[in-house]
């Protein structure tokens, strides 16, 4: 693997195709390790973080929320996009607040997840939470969210059974089982 | 549970922003469940497969490539996007040939993963293949990959080490680690 960076490539310029709310999209020209160019298309996000919360009874505690992508609804871990600057672990507590209403006692980082590295730069921090305590803020005015609380192992069923198909809380629920185990 | 579809959207136009080559970006905008609308940026996606493949010494087969977003070479299962109308079992041993050389006697869904359901609609269906049999295929052009051999307990290990942090790779290698225990 000592020759690991010869595959690397150079950015020569960059082009922004559209600056959305979410979306900031790019379009780099980059110069390949075999002296040819390419055009890549790069999505620039802020990163995110995702977070496995252990209630009193050692269940998980999960949201279930519309995703227009999906066309579905999906369940999912609570998660939620980095603001400017923001800390990922200051960001994780945030959330937790938002979207179950709880607090941490403890916060753990148990790992990181680039989501889709071809053209996303998106990274979602990923970490456990328990002793949790009661503590509400205000969701984001078009986050409509249902709180769903099941045991680990039944989450990890479901990851099976195809009934959580959401690529960070895939993730996050088998990592946290592994440290749990 | 038995409302869980009140929190639906209904989508009333979709506006394409950008057709590009991996990204088509969409501008949508959604009744919300409260009656008000909401404008959502979608990134549509023709769905992804990656695989973890097992060698005859029961080793995983992983790829090394520069990942532009991540700007940095990342180590991943391999993987590829699916052609227009292409089953994604067929795309997934095309993929084995392209990437690492070798066509597989055994092939099993063992999972699906959105990968950033908030705003991209890919989907990447998840294999475990194994009795491989040396066949290689081209790559495509602007692909430069090296083929990197460990076993499955240290693939999780460089899970737990962040040496492998890319979301497809940290669920694909987790779940065959749950189906192989």
């Amino acid at each position: 693997m000592s020759d690991a960076d010869a595959n690397r490539e150079t950015m020569i310029s960059s082009e922004l195709l559209y600056d959305g709310r979410v979306v900031h999209l790019y379009l780099e020209t980059m110069l390949l390790p075999n002296g040819e160019t390419a055009k890549r298309e790069v999505v620039r996000h802020p990163g995110a973080v995702a977070i496995v919360p252990f209630d009193a009874d050692g269940n998980v505690i999960l949201v279930r929320q519309y995703r227009l992508p999906a066309k579905q609804m999906l369940l999912e871990i609570p998660a939620g996009t980095l603001e400017p600057g923001e800390d990922p672990l200051a960001c994780a507590i945030r959330e937790l607040q938002e979207e179950i209403g709880y607090k941490p006692g403890t916060i753990d980082k148990i790992g990181g997840i680039y989501t889709a590295p071809g053209y996303t730069t998106e990274f979602i921090h990923l970490y456990m939470a328990s002793d949790l305590t009661e503590s509400k803020l205000a969701q984001d005015a078009d986050e409509f969210i249902e709180v769903v609380r099941v045991s680990l192992d039944e989450a990890i069923r479901m990851i099976h059974s195809a009934e959580i198909a959401d690529g960070k809380s895939v993730s996050g629920l088998l990592l946290a089982k592994a440290l749990r185990a």
